[in-house]
């Protein structure tokens, strides 16, 4: 290692524990004798091309464990996926320092980031060590059991239709709430893990795993209304049609897309209100209230799963063992290793990077509708101690007389 | 005291601690001697004319506990709004149980019931003994220094924006958060309770207590915009315009209106996708987001204050006092006494009911979209202990070498 500069950068959507990756890479670094610097890169590889450093050497440790502790990209993020081009300007900024290992922590489209620049670097025969850190709250990632951040925005969603449920029980009628994943539905699964008693909501889940058909919703939706007097549903923002048409693109007039071709589905009440429109319609239901997590999911401060943050801090530090004495490039996933236990492997780009899990099928119920025990005893550890718990009176009924 | 039996019930929304005052109720009047019964009615003064009674004696005192921990109504609530007619089906089912002690834990519209049934057996000569118990999440009783309900709703929401600040710092923007709140901005204020560092936001507050001009807001948000290439907000979803007109008004179709005649503006997220749609078109600003914070800030599970738990319970615990000892009908009601410390009193009904307190002048900044340090000192202590904080790394720039 020439210069004795390492560089670290975060990208795509923030989660509750992405700091702590990057604070696992700043400390495990300065255990490394040969570390001079730790620098990172304001808003990912836009801060690369931008050359906008920071000195992390110079954080104290304890302003670190703060950081850690804090949701949200510490350092900014992008969504920005460099091309040829923009990876030579990434290199003419990194040879400029003699950076010669770049850690990159985030999801899908970062990896192939790690992927393309790690590939680049090689064609241009720079020594560049590049490790992706895994972070989604989509638990989309192939080839890991879980992915740092899902467990923490698992907890708010399954937080959220435990709270949501105790309402809908008081006030009856039809609550639907609309749930992050493009493609994968681990986190609007992750509802049927506030359900307690078997009355309790979320008593239908809609996943992008399964085709979504309207008349099919409408009839469901029916049918626990008529048994129970009220319906808690949860859905994926990424419900769509047997074509693969996401139903919000039926609707929406403007679609946004991102640099990753990526149809906008966030940030919009539009589907939540879509659908409570068809069932105030189709079935004259007076009480219809959708709401749509949004952002809360993945950035509120104070719901954070502890597991999720200890293997948040964990990857950052086995990114940088598995850079610093290994020989090379790679993407670190969890493993795990018991009930519950998780260990740490490094995968190559190519194997995570470009490619998106989905739910198996042994996760979800035959009736498409709920998840089975085999995603409540995969998702239960993850959400780590402490979890609300809801409580309800036993309700001795009191004969009547007065009428 | 005849039959030895009391009734207690819950109207109106849900809060997180609505349940501690139910139990109050319960554990205090099993310290009196006379009290042999604690019924509860199912779904608030419906319950009563239905006759749908259970047997709160029965519940375990452990039991207990857990459901005052546990949020929304355990009982079940109601929008009913109780006429002349509707009271007396309410007098026949309590004559024939005899019961003589009725406590309604409610908001506003609870606490006219309250006055109505109290003013309709006192016509009929029936010796009712009848409590308002307060709970809203507006904060909204006139009489009050705060209503329970409220600190842990405040919480979430300062939460919310706590991190929705730190996630647009991130990936910067436009963001838009829509919180509960008809008349009285308090909930939407406490937004501000969120905000760390000068440049944090919400940048901007728009309150009912204030006309809300489109024009203005876009140039607010423009110049927010230009100053820190960001921008946080958030609205109350009671926002209207000089002639009070609602401003989802302006554009919903059909207006749904509740027994009080007060229009739906919960469970859409239009108010938001409205005002983003606004940004969008006028400023040419890409990345505009909104959430509708909905259900989630009154009945999420985890997110409560301590200080509003204590309380929510100790109201209730005085209402069974001021029943039992005392010798007039009222409304309980929360007055400060120390930095933080509270004490309780019993108000007439009559200087509570209907009426609508909203945010005092000194507490609305100069500017109209923003609180002053009147409001912080007013709402800190009440969100309780624990609350989660936000750090940032300090940022040593590394000089720019590279190109």
């Amino acid at each position: 290692m020439s210069s004795g500069k390492i560089l670290v950068a975060q990208g795509g959507g923030p989660t509750a524990v992405i700091n702590q990756s990057l604070v696992g890479v700043v400390l495990e670094a300065r255990r490394f004798g040969e570390v001079r610097r730790v620098y990172g890169a304001r808003h990912g590889v836009r801060g690369i091309v931008d050359e906008d450093f920071v000195d992390l050497t110079q954080e104290t440790s304890h302003n670190l464990e703060l950081v850690g502790a804090t949701p949200s990209s510490a350092l900014g993020s992008t969504r920005d996926k460099p091309d040829r081009a923009y990876c030579h300007e990434i290199f003419k900024v990194l040879r400029a320092h003699e950076i010669e290992h770049f850690f990159y922590i985030g999801g899908n489209d970062s990896s192939d980031t790690v992927r393309i620049v790690s590939e680049e670097a090689r064609a241009a025969n720079y020594p560049l060590r590049a490790i992706h850190i895994p972070k989604t709250i989509d638990n989309d990632l192939v080839g890991s059991d879980h992915t740092p951040g899902f467990p923490s925005a698992a907890r708010f969603v399954a937080q959220a239709f435990a709270g949501a449920n105790l309402d809908n029980a008081a006030l009856p009628g039809i609550y639907v709430g609309v749930v992050m994943g493009r493609h994968a539905g681990f986190l609007t699964a992750a509802s049927a893990l506030g359900k307690k008693f078997p009355e309790d909501g979320p008593h239908l889940i809609y996943l992008p795993e399964r085709v979504f058909e309207i008349d099919r919703f409408i009839a469901d939706v029916k049918a626990t209304y008529d048994r129970l007097g009220r319906c808690v549903v949860a859905v994926s923002e990424g419900i769509h049609d047997a074509a693969g048409v996401p139903m919000l693109a039926r609707l929406a007039k403007d679609l946004e897309r991102d640099a990753h071709g990526n149809v906008q589905l966030s940030g919009s009440g539009a589907l939540a209100d879509l659908l409570c429109e068809e069932i105030k319609q189709k079935l004259k239901i007076k009480r219809v209230r959708g709401d749509t997590f949004g952002y809360l999911q993945r950035s509120f401060i104070g719901c954070v799963s502890d597991v999720d943050a200890r293997e948040a801090r964990e990857v950052g530090e086995k990114a940088v063992q598995f850079a610093l004495w290994g020989d090379r490039d790679g993407s670190v996933a969890i493993q795990r290793t018991g009930f519950y236990s998780a260990d740490y492997a490094l995968l190559p780009l190519e194997a995570v990077a470009g490619r998106t899990r989905t739910m198996e099928d042994a996760l979800i119920a035959p009736s498409g509708t709920d998840v089975t025990d085999a995603f409540r005893m995969y998702l239960r550890p993850l959400l780590g101690s402490g979890m609300p718990d809801a409580y309800r009176l036993r309700g001795a009924v009191v004969p009547k007389i007065g009428r």
